[in-house]
């Protein structure tokens, strides 16, 4: 019984949806503010959501180990959100990385790399896959049987994505007292966890739902930055474990906004309300703010609960 | 008197040479070691050697005002050397730079920048001046009164260039109790600084070298990274004040130097003693080695005044 316990309470543990901030500030990488850059943990997969200057720093002060990122996602062109890339493609290449990197990422990135590589006369020695996007309609990029994720088509200066991480719908579990009174023979278990009735050691038909409980509710995630303030989202990213939303701005600052295609934090509480998700998060914060805590007493005028982003920062879901 | 003395301490101060190390360490950066980068301040300049990732977090630690950086020299197009720049040259834009940046670099680094500014939507509102190198002999690449910079060609894996800063020699000094002696009009004082005879207020042909010293002894400061052991530089760098040689391994991984065309602590110092240089700074260390007083330990056996980099040190000369 202590060995079921303990698999049981590891299976807990790695569904449990981790979220890691390496930077969350906009524009400018400084001594202490990092630019976007962010580590989700789902699945068992380790996924990382865009990489901007200084990122494989942040990476080795957060424990990361280089070699379990497979997928890297890129939400668009701009600086903060990808300058750290090249460095981390070349760190890889030093560490002798044999596993292949999938970099999701708008076209023109692919075009760039490879001219940086041609220039260094340095080639990866492992696979590395470019999925270029240049869709306007959300897609669906990633899949496998256990997590799948779609862009999040955004209003930015530049073509721009978030993305929607999603966990697939688990198996039942089975209630195990109930299991064994049923007197169902072990074989059987699995085909039990698909949700399929089952005869029993006396050929009985037994009735899933008798023996077994609803999967784990599967856990969700929206990365939206950056992006204007942008309603055509909401119905996409309804009822999301977490939404991170972009909120460069104050509202005292929305003349900035606007023109940048940036969203305030008022604006991005209203797309969590709409959205009706669990939890915002709150992030790439202009440098020019000292004190972040405003952001979170204006999204809570709006959405009660709301976190703010802070580079190093662990949340778990 | 007091206000003439204060003057010409002022101009012994500026005309000393000071040398930041913003980042010493090949290859990969890490949370305490960073890639190359370096601050020559020489006659009133702020020249910036190699940029790699990092470099203008590292810029804002020493506190270097990033609008008087007006040049920078880019040895070769390994990440190492110039990942930063990308980002630098972006921050500049954001923190409305006015002031024209020169950029001297391999050819092919135009290009990328160029393809990067296009994928962002965003240019430079300041003049972006590429200086695009190709040449496998030495050239004057910069040129004013009082410095000019000269490629050092190295040999290395890439078309890589070191860097040779060198003062001009600068004006005569009035010896003043000489000059005030020979009753000299103070209207003639420049022509004596550039070492012409004048007459006194008497009509008397007053002999330049009677009321003057020669001008301090112009420094000179060579930058040589990444290179293999390359006796070819000899007669270029001869007697420079300073000589920053890489030494990317110690003697007993010479094995490692040879392929990848980079040199032991031994290697710079038997450079160094050919050239009968001043100083020896080694830099570019291999992130293998935890105790880098080897390097000087190994220098040393061949070459005396051995000093290592180190990030953030500073020296002047």
């Amino acid at each position: 019984m202590g060995s079921a316990t303990q698999k049981q309470t590891t299976l807990q543990q790695t569904s449990k949806m981790k979220l890691t901030i390496l930077g969350c500030h906009s524009a400018v990488p400084r001594a202490n503010t990092n630019p976007t850059s962010q580590i989700l943990e789902i699945k068992n997969h380790i996924f990382l959501i865009d990489c901007g200057e200084g990122t494989q720093v942040e990476l080795r002060k957060s424990k990361v180990k280089f070699n379990r990122i497979k997928h890297i996602f890129i939400s668009h062109l701009h600086g903060d959100h990808y300058f750290g890339l090249i460095g981390l493609i070349s760190t890889f290449r030093l560490l002798t990385r044999e596993t292949e990197l999938h970099i999701y990422a708008p076209k023109g990135l692919k075009e760039l790399v490879t001219l940086q590589m041609k220039l260094a006369g340095s080639w990866t020695n492992y696979q590395l896959i470019f999925h270029e996007l240049t869709s306007i309609e959300s897609e669906l990029i990633y899949e496998d049987d256990k997590v799948e994720v779609h862009t999040i088509p955004l209003d930015h200066r530049v073509y721009t994505n978030g993305f929607l991480f999603k966990e697939k719908l688990g198996e039942r579990k089975l209630d195990m007292n109930a299991t064994l009174n049923a007197d169902i023979d072990v074989a059987y278990y699995n085909k039990l966890k698909q949700g399929f009735d089952v005869e029993n050691n006396q050929g009985e038909l037994i009735k899933n739902e008798t023996v077994t409980k609803k999967p784990n509710k599967s856990k969700s995630y929206a990365f939206c930055s950056d992006t204007a303030y942008n309603e055509t989202m909401v119905e996409q990213i309804k009822n999301v474990t977490v939404l991170y939303h972009e909120s460069t701005f104050l509202e005292k600052n929305e003349q900035l906004a606007t023109p940048t295609k940036h969203s305030t934090a008022k604006q991005a509480a209203s797309i969590a309300k709409q959205a009706e998700v669990g939890t915002l998060i709150l992030g790439h914060f202009s440098t020019r703010y000292d004190n972040l805590n405003d952001f979170k007493l204006e999204a809570q005028t709006i959405f009660d609960n709301v976190q703010l982003a802070a580079d190093g920062k662990v949340f778990e879901f």
